[in-house]
């Protein structure tokens, strides 16, 4: 019985796996530490990869049926990782479990992400029974680290820059706007909100190539941020490779994330993008730059 | 010598024309006040119609030539009106005293629209001695007034999300950020920066066909407001039927803007525009909403 008494010890952590690398990242990291792990892949938006671990498909809205999987495994922690494209009411598969909390989940829809994921966290614990932990807590190892992440450094003058968007995300992020800014010598370029990062940056490129924005190539800087009082368990803002090549298209310098409190997907892919572009990638300490 | 007695006693206010109709609103309302004008019209950007007023024509960056000619006016007030993209330091014709203020001339560039703006009235008050008045100190007429404009009115849902957008435009507008953002039922979808509002406003018709937003058809508000210590001599946000023609394509429920401090371009096509897409636009009083 020596087994049994193991596995009721460590129990495995439930990871809701969203789309790209990262739910990948954290359950091998998880396992190498010894603890096990049980997958829930997103139909249509989880990577088949994820089917190498312990795992189930489930459909967005299927809380009634992820939730007897995990009792059944004797998971008692979940963490949510990777991205979600914000979903509509009418693309989800409610279970009847579900259907009977749909009042307070449709309530989610209404507001901001922060309301959407601190709702959908509220949910799980008190309905479920499950706690929810961050990824990083599983996995510490997907935590941007501070200073330079790749070979090159950011200049005093893209230090300032990445001040300036830091003060700027934290004004904005009482009113649960986006995580990122694009600041090109003092000036902000670009506010992300509904659009995503990503699309973000490639409007910045475009408004180069129209001559709206008419910096010099290679100045500018992506900066992304966790929003004030957001909780951190989920939706931390992530970095990884595409970012990067979106930032190269645009002719940034570089991209800075808050270390500690974002996350890095991919990380030998993207330092390997940022020095063959001589992109600068960077860690914002704790205590700002 | 009546004549001269005259045109001493009341000189001609200067009007520097940027591009759209509101430099001609402008001269043709203090005109109607019984105050001379004088419009310098800017080579490339301005409308050919402002010929119908006294007027010469200007390249950017010749300040010591229009600085001359206003001189000879007997002109003592100016007034800047009308949009401007940011010009590149290559694109202007720089004169020789514009020259000899090259230093300062270039700080401007670096940094956000208020250095910019602010900077080029510290030059025209210092160096050229002339005073800078606001566009709306000539002609009040082209201020929008509180209250509905055109014939629908905001829900109260409607004006929830106009002081959501408000109170965002508050927080971001110490780093400079745009005047102006997207508010969908509680939501920021949308932020502008260099891009410029009917940029944004186009992104969100984008957003809203790609169905990275989901909001019904008919909700979502464009909220515009001066930034907070912005000179309001100049680059006040304006509104005109173009920018509702685009929040009619983003299937918004109208536009707010703040009453007393934004200009209406064209505001009997604006008023047909809006009453026709039944969208309303709001001038939103001193006191919030």
């Amino acid at each position: 019985m020596t087994t049994g008494a193991v596995s009721s010890a460590v129990s495995p952590v439930a990871i809701v796996c969203g789309n790209g690398r990262l739910p990948l990242q954290v359950a091998e990291a998880a396992t190498a530490r010894g603890r096990p792990v049980f997958l829930l892949g997103i139909v249509g938006i989880a990577d088949p990869a994820i089917e190498r671990f312990p795992h189930t498909w489930i459909k967005l809205g299927q809380g009634g049926r992820a939730h007897r999987l995990l009792t059944e495994r004797g998971c008692r922690e979940v963490c949510f990782i990777g991205g979600l494209t914000r979903p509509s009411l009418s693309s989800l598969s409610f279970d009847w479990r579900t259907i009977r909390l749909a009042g307070r989940v449709a309530k989610l829809f209404i507001g901001g992400d922060d309301k959407l994921l601190s709702g959908i966290i509220d949910l799980v614990e008190t309905e479920g029974g499950l706690k929810v932990v961050a990824p990083h807590d599983v996995a510490p190892e997907i935590l941007a680290p501070a200073g330079p992440i790749g070979r090159r450094e950011p200049s005093a003058a893209e230090l300032a820059d990445i001040r300036l968007g830091l003060d700027c995300l934290r004004a904005m992020s009482a009113h649960d706007v986006g995580q990122a800014v694009v600041v090109g010598r003092g000036r902000v370029l670009a506010v992300e909100a509904a659009e995503g990062t990503d699309a973000m940056v490639d409007r910045v490129a475009e408004l180069r190539r129209v001559g709206r924005i008419r910096l010099p190539d290679g100045t500018g800087v992506l900066v992304k941020a966790p929003k004030a009082g957001q909780d951190r368990r989920i939706d931390l803002p992530a970095l990884g490779p595409r970012t990067v090549l979106g930032a190269e298209r645009a002719r940034l310098a570089g991209v800075a994330i808050t270390a500690g409190a974002a996350v890095v997907a991919d990380p030998v892919e993207l330092v390997a993008v940022a020095d063959r572009a001589g992109l600068f990638v960077y860690g914002i300490p704790g205590e700002g730059v």
